[in-house]
């Protein structure tokens, strides 16, 4: 099956575009994606919430899900809880470039609502990162 | 289209059960997923390589991909990279089981097989933390 086609099935749902796919020889560091061919960015909010009040905060990101999904260059998210701490999520959101959360997002009314739903259950400022993805399986 | 088919496309590429897939009341908050229903669990694991080293180590992690693909329970990984902060990533890894990851893979010769490979670019242990998805869109 040295052969085989790549499957090219990225968990976040999005295309990938590796060198095997561009005409490059093929080989495992092919999946490596070539710098600039793909900018989504993934959106990695650290949440910690007020004890008790999780089942509360999942209900309130549930309704803020239309603000994320009509954003301009988003393409929707999810929600994870910790394991190893119970009262942490990470609400991982995809744009399709940083500005679409940092300037466009950030900038719009659909944020103050954003926060008006879930901002009264954080413990603490939310700790947010953006990254681009090199690597996928 | 109040009652169009809902859209279980999760961005992890796992299937997600909904409470209206359940037989659920519809609405927005059915898509909390209900728990116990799925089991899949999130490795993310925060690795800060040398300065330097950026393209080795994500090399290096292109060619432990086979490891992870053949791990029992292993689902497939992503590699992040930070756009914060350069020399940071995040291995997102999809686990059958919490125990799949925990005991399986690091009791097996190719987690040694893993940190082999990869464990020379760590400018410190690197952070590892399992999460379950409890929304989608």
């Amino acid at each position: 099956m040295d052969h085989a086609p790549q499957q090219n099935v990225p968990l976040f749902g999005r295309p990938i575009e590796t060198a095997a796919s561009t005409g490059a020889p093929a080989g495992l560091d092919t999946l490596i994606l070539k710098q600039g061919v793909t900018h989504m960015i993934t959106e990695i909010a650290q949440i910690d919430v007020k004890p008790g009040t999780e089942k509360d905060f999942e209900a309130a990101v549930a309704k803020a899900r239309p603000l994320f999904l009509r954003a301009k260059g988003g393409k929707g998210f999810e929600l994870h809880k910790s394991i190893e701490k119970p009262q942490r999520y990470r609400l991982m959101a995809k744009w399709e470039t940083l500005e679409n959360h940092t300037v466009d997002f950030r900038g719009s009314e659909d944020f103050t609502a954003w926060r008006g739903l879930v901002g009264q259950y954080f413990a603490a400022p939310p700790e947010v990162e953006h990254t681009e993805t090199v690597l996928s399986t």
